[in-house]
């Protein structure tokens, strides 16, 4: 029997550990003002370490944004050189390394030679990123100083100092994990997909940028890896939106250390998504002021590709996102969102509802329980409901409430 | 010798005139809970008054949002059927007929009947609009008992009362107008294009919406009209974003009295232009919690269409609207936005300048005078200038610092 078996971790609990055939260490380097931790390193753990361990199966997907940062340029060139067989992956908080020109390059470029330097290997087998103050050079000589404490700290087991290394302006570290077990003949078998990430809440004084990790020990190609990632991000990472700015330096990263032997696909993509998607709820919930959740949920679409333009235009709008911050029934904003998404329905067959509770129909308001409608305007997260009629495609987007908090974080620093 | 003579008006000058041909009216019919002015009135000065006046030739633009409200789906018929040949334009605040279905619609397509009757017209020449709360019943029983009042109330001159009695949240009437002189043979001729509108400040509780009507007393058929209309529009009120909501509501009425004879068709053009071109800028600076502008010029673009795509998405970026709220020179988030916007560019390329303040080029940040770079960020309205580098196309957007008081005016409304 197969099994998928959720952890899917919160603040409140322990990090969970690293899937077999991974060791991470994260500590402070100095890039921070703070004194902060700002240096996280996850290597496949024979590397360095004396154990057996193979290279890592590694994919990542990368911003679209023109302007990616120098690391992100030069990770996707290792990827690609490497044909996907990586040994490291080494990420720096507090000096994002974007808009640097050529000695941006120069700094990054440094960082993965002294890194592999540091666990003889070959420099493009390490990835990189760096996430914080934009336009700054990254302090390559901290980096250089901290590489012996960050590789003698190194140690499988906890995802816990990794998780907290990558944070910026994070109130809390992000993790999720999911377990599979199954039987290989008479042998019972399992293995573990493990997600960490930090959020896209604003760095000082610049860039919001998202990270994650997610790691596993199952036996994967590059290309399966890559596949595995790349639908896990799209029903989660693509589904959600602080501010709809993508950044410079937004990543995630996959890694397998094919310790487990080959698991189930199907089983094995479960646990990519829903891992996937607890790092992007996580992400969305601790935003820069963040107080009240969005969950837009379109069905009756002609198509996949309309329910979620509308799902998102409805989740983005900034009328719709004040109104749940104020708890405010305002269904006549969630149609003109929906009416403006450039997607072709029938107002007289929309029917909108929020929680369950019926707002619109048949052209015209519902005339609904007026406390009814109010909880479901100031739940945790207001679960909002398009059914446009038109067809069974469906699809569904997560936002936030903007806030007074998130303007404020944003506008009130003065660099 | 042919001029155009300005006069930008603002809320600090008297209310220009509207053009010859023109009378209008605006009182308080009650339909605002606040008592105060909410039906305006504007018809070719023949009508009803005794005066040898032609029908008005009439044009739109309304919203393209698939929910239209009822008064917008009456218009639009009424000008088809009519054939652009119009002699009334009503419009109420307080309420926008809007999501309200079949008896919506009965409630607006009686408001054109009342109102001819009154005036002595054929109801399919009277164009109506509605702004205001979404949802809720036309009080078409007030909007009777006022016409009497209102009708009597038509004078000739100035715009003052009509614009007032469009107003929402608007904390301004907004006003402005053009005149036109030539020489017809040894005659000395001229012209008058006058146009008021009302803000996309939110409405108590539920919608954004803009109006504006621009008359004329030019002579021009309703085709020719229309496109003056559409020209000006997009130059204007298609160039500008206070929160990327288009509302079920907004339109754009132009009337044409036909009184001046044949004016020279560039001069009227650059006169419609400037016109919408004010009223747009004042809607913007009307927002709600507008504290400063932004304006985005984009150049050196492959196509037009490249530099208004790059152009409104940075001046629609949340994170570039917080920094100029904060009066912060965060010139890395303008970089994110436009390597976001969709269009090709080589970043190398680009230079990114605010105020005439060189801040990014050769793919680096400019060492530029901290000083000058603040002044560029504090300006009443902050003028952003990128250029891409890939050809000669150019295009503006403007928009506004997203503030907290945006998000308390939209969000801490209880309905």
């Amino acid at each position: 029997m197969t099994s998928v078996v959720g952890h899917a971790s919160t603040s409140h609990t322990t990090a969970p550990d690293w899937p077999r055939g991974f060791a991470s260490a994260g500590i402070a380097a100095g890039i921070k003002k703070s004194g902060a931790p700002d240096l996280a390193l996850l290597i496949g753990s024979g590397v360095g370490s004396g154990l057996d361990a193979e290279e890592l199966s590694a994919a990542a997907v990368f911003t679209r944004n023109l302007i990616a940062a120098a690391p992100v340029q030069l990770s996707r060139a290792h990827l690609t050189e490497s044909e996907g067989r990586i040994c490291a992956l080494l990420i720096n908080s507090g000096c994002a390394n974007a808009a640097t020109g050529a000695d941006g390059m120069a700094r990054a470029v440094t960082s993965t030679e002294l890194l592999a330097e540091a666990l003889g290997i070959d420099s493009r087998s390490v990835l990189v990123n760096s996430t914080g103050v934009i336009g700054a050079a990254l302090p390559i000589e901290r980096i250089g100083s901290a590489l012996p404490a960050l590789t003698k700290s190194l140690a499988t087991g906890s995802c816990d100092s990794f998780a907290r290394a990558i944070m910026t302006t994070d109130t809390r570290p992000k993790w999720s994990t999911r377990s599979i077990h199954w039987m290989d003949g008479v042998t019972p078998r399992h293995c573990t997909v493990t997600g960490v990430a930090k959020g896209a809440g604003m760095i000082h004084p610049n860039m919001a940028t998202m990270i994650a990790v997610i790691a596993t020990d199952a036996t994967l190609t590059p290309t399966q890896l890559d596949g595995h990632l790349r639908s896990a991000v799209d029903c989660s990472f693509h589904r959600i939106s602080v501010d709809g700015d993508t950044s410079t330096n937004d990543s995630v990263f996959a890694l397998a250390s094919n310790c487990a032997g080959v698991a189930p696909t199907e089983q094995l993509a479960m646990a990519f998504d829903a891992v996937a998607q607890d790092l992007a709820l996580m992400v969305v919930r601790d935003g820069e002021g963040f107080e009240r959740g969005i969950e837009v949920r379109v069905s009756g679409a002609r198509t996949s590709a309309d329910a979620l333009q509308v799902a998102r235009t409805v989740a983005m709008s900034l009328l719709v996102r004040t109104a749940v911050t104020g708890g405010d029934p305002n269904w006549g904003r969630i149609l003109a969102a929906a009416g403006r998404a450039g997607v072709n329905f029938d107002p007289a067959q929309l029917r909108v509802s929020a929680g369950g509770v019926p707002l619109f129909a048949d052209g015209a308001p519902v005339d609904a329980d007026a406390t009814a409608v109010r909880g479901a305007f100031t739940a945790d997260s207001v679960r909002l409901e398009l059914d446009l009629g038109m067809g069974m495609a469906r699809d569904v987007f997560w936002s936030c409430g903007l806030t007074k908090r998130y303007v404020e974080i944003n506008a009130d620093y003065t660099s």
